[in-house]
């Protein structure tokens, strides 16, 4: 097969392949094209790519042009004014295409032309694709970034220390939701020497946390339908967020650093972290809001955006892993050639829509328009 | 006593004397008058001094003019634009006065009007005086910072991952110069999960280092007189420093993250790391140099400029202490007070010019210039 790499569009710094996946490809029988300089704010030169077997073409449409397979960091849905008339008739395309956002119209031309389209986001929570999962992947490298992030905003030591001057308290940490990302921020926070809590809704994530070196705080409210039968975190009602928000101002405000990683996939972040909450800390804290991109778990949160509030500095990064390109790149182009080799027998392009991570991944195929078919995005781990 | 507290000056965030601290001072018979907003920018309000029992005056000249003994963060020497005008007859001020940078005409001025001026950078290294310490509680926090800004800025992950997306190797960090900065610098790489490597001309410094998780990079260079009879770094001949650079430059290029923090005290920083050495680094990588105010060991270093040379980001912070303004206003102000308690004898101000430390540390007394007097100024811990 023949894949081609373009250079990731906007203010992306990550490359989809990384050199040495690229010498795995090319070992594995394929030829890949890259663009030139594709790799370069990843820190890989084109001379790396060169040396790994790789066609480097100075001409972006070359790639797309000559290839038979696209591998795309984010695209379509994922990214601002994206255009689909980049891929060709009868190419395939895998990357973080943002499911949940790509238009219908976009969809039709990808259907089309016969594009096969496949969406990382979608890639199904079972142990047989975990390899391909990038959201997972990249939601631990934001975690971890997230409390470097806030270490290295926040006006005091996050470490204990006693010295000669007197003894330092450690810095208090809250972390709320424990998924991927959220107990990489505790793990984190715990290696830099925070005292850390953390908070999830669904109360079985207490033993996971508390594995990972925070204390789990427990909340008054009920949340027995807070996972659904997969153990993933569930819409709730208003009525439910208001109790826990009024609960969760406590534990913010006796908190140096929040960290909040609360998403729902393809809906709205809760708000969980009211502007009083934020008001209520003490002058130099932080706040990292992972959920910037939904719209929030904090009141104050503005995507992409750095905002003091009463004394307290508010991020909301969207793409905290593009801030560690090299490690991001790698990971994610492990992921990719993962998912391509699930796609390739014997050298040749082979889809088979029973398989449940291609049917739970593609988008469009073979003419018409597939997904997000958003109920059967999760699997059952 | 009447202990006079203004608004740092410049773009300092620290303050002189944090709220626990005044309390102190007001419990042991002391007045406090702290100028309006002073502990502002490092967490403190009004409220809390005045909480704390102390005056909060609006009016700055109110500070200087009723006060006895003036506590400063930089002052003087420390700070450009500095006007020793602001000091009335007889009074005694305490803080980080830039003794070697202090100028002929300031001292005069101060001997005139029988100020009494006691640099904090002056404090022996000698057990009794620890907890007076400045230069050793900022330098602490400085390479703690250091490193915490290198985690951020780099492009990978600084701990090892073993993910199902494959295996993130632990970033490689070199610090050279194992002092209180140094040491802090690895003992933080090292709660990140780094792979630290450490250098220091005094091969005694090896055990410490390793003690702290870090390796000891060994070179091939003469080092005999590296270290004088007090155990601190002496200035070289070039012709070592030239072979020494060379032999550093290789274990700089395998590097991810070098802090370096090899200062002489009033001298010249010496420069261990040259362009080359930062253009052999990897793409990505960071350099922070903790000697930019004396020049920087690092060729590229700019002092508090953010250099990007070859694909290499160099810091040259001056002042990263101010950066952790509520951590480092604490330990200051700890400082401060312990030096201040030398001071007081039974409530009155008494000045014993034969105690050590008072000797090494003031600048002007009794209408004399005193000080720098460098040779006197470490001691025999």
């Amino acid at each position: 097969m023949i894949v081609g790499v373009p250079t990731a569009s906007g203010n992306e710094t990550r490359v989809a392949v990384v050199p040495s996946v690229a010498e795995d490809l090319v070992e594995d029988g394929h030829e890949v094209l890259i663009e030139a300089g594709a790799g370069e704010t990843a820190g890989f030169a084109d001379e790396d790519y060169d040396d790994a077997g790789c066609d480097v073409l100075g001409d972006r449409d070359a790639v797309f042009d000559g290839a038979e397979v696209i591998f795309e960091v984010e695209a379509l849905g994922a990214i601002e004014g994206s255009d689909a008339g980049v891929y060709s008739e009868g190419q395939t395309v895998i990357g973080l295409l943002g499911p949940y956002d790509v238009s219908d119209e976009v969809l039709e031309t990808l259907a089309e032309r016969q594009v096969s389209a496949f969406a990382l986001e979608l890639i199904p929570r079972i142990s047989r694709a975990q390899s391909m999962d990038a959201l997972s992947s990249m939601a631990n490298l934001a975690g971890y970034k997230a409390m470097v992030q806030a270490a290295s905003e926040l006006d005091k030591l996050v470490p204990m220390q006693m010295t000669a001057a007197g003894t330092v308290q450690p810095a208090d940490v809250f972390v709320i939701g424990a998924g991927v990302a959220g107990l990489q921020a505790i793990t984190t926070a715990d290696r830099l020497g925070a005292s850390v809590r953390a908070y999830d809704i669904r109360p079985e994530a207490a033993e996971e946390i508390e594995s990972v070196g925070a204390d789990f705080v427990e909340l008054d409210v009920h949340a027995d339908d807070a996972a659904d039968e997969e153990g993933h975190a569930q819409e709730m009602d208003e009525a439910f967020y208001r109790k826990q928000r009024a609960q969760l101002a406590e534990v913010v405000a006796e908190a140096d650093v929040v960290i909040t990683t609360a998403a729902v996939p393809g809906g709205p972040a809760p708000r969980l972290v009211t502007e009083d909450a934020v008001a209520a800390m003490d002058h130099g804290s932080v706040v990292v809001d992972l959920a910037a991109d939904g719209g929030g778990n904090c009141d104050v949160t503005q995507p992409d955006e750095r905002v003091e509030y009463e004394g307290v500095t508010v991020f909301g990064p969207t793409n905290l892993p593009s801030t560690l390109p090299r490690t991001a790149s790698e990971l994610y182009a492990n992921n990719l050639r993962n998912l391509f080799e699930l796609l390739v027998e014997e050298g040749e392009l082979t889809i088979d829509i029973d398989d449940e991570i291609v049917d739970a991944t593609l988008l469009t195929h073979d003419g018409t328009v597939r997904a997000p078919h958003e109920d059967e995005s999760d699997g059952d781990d």
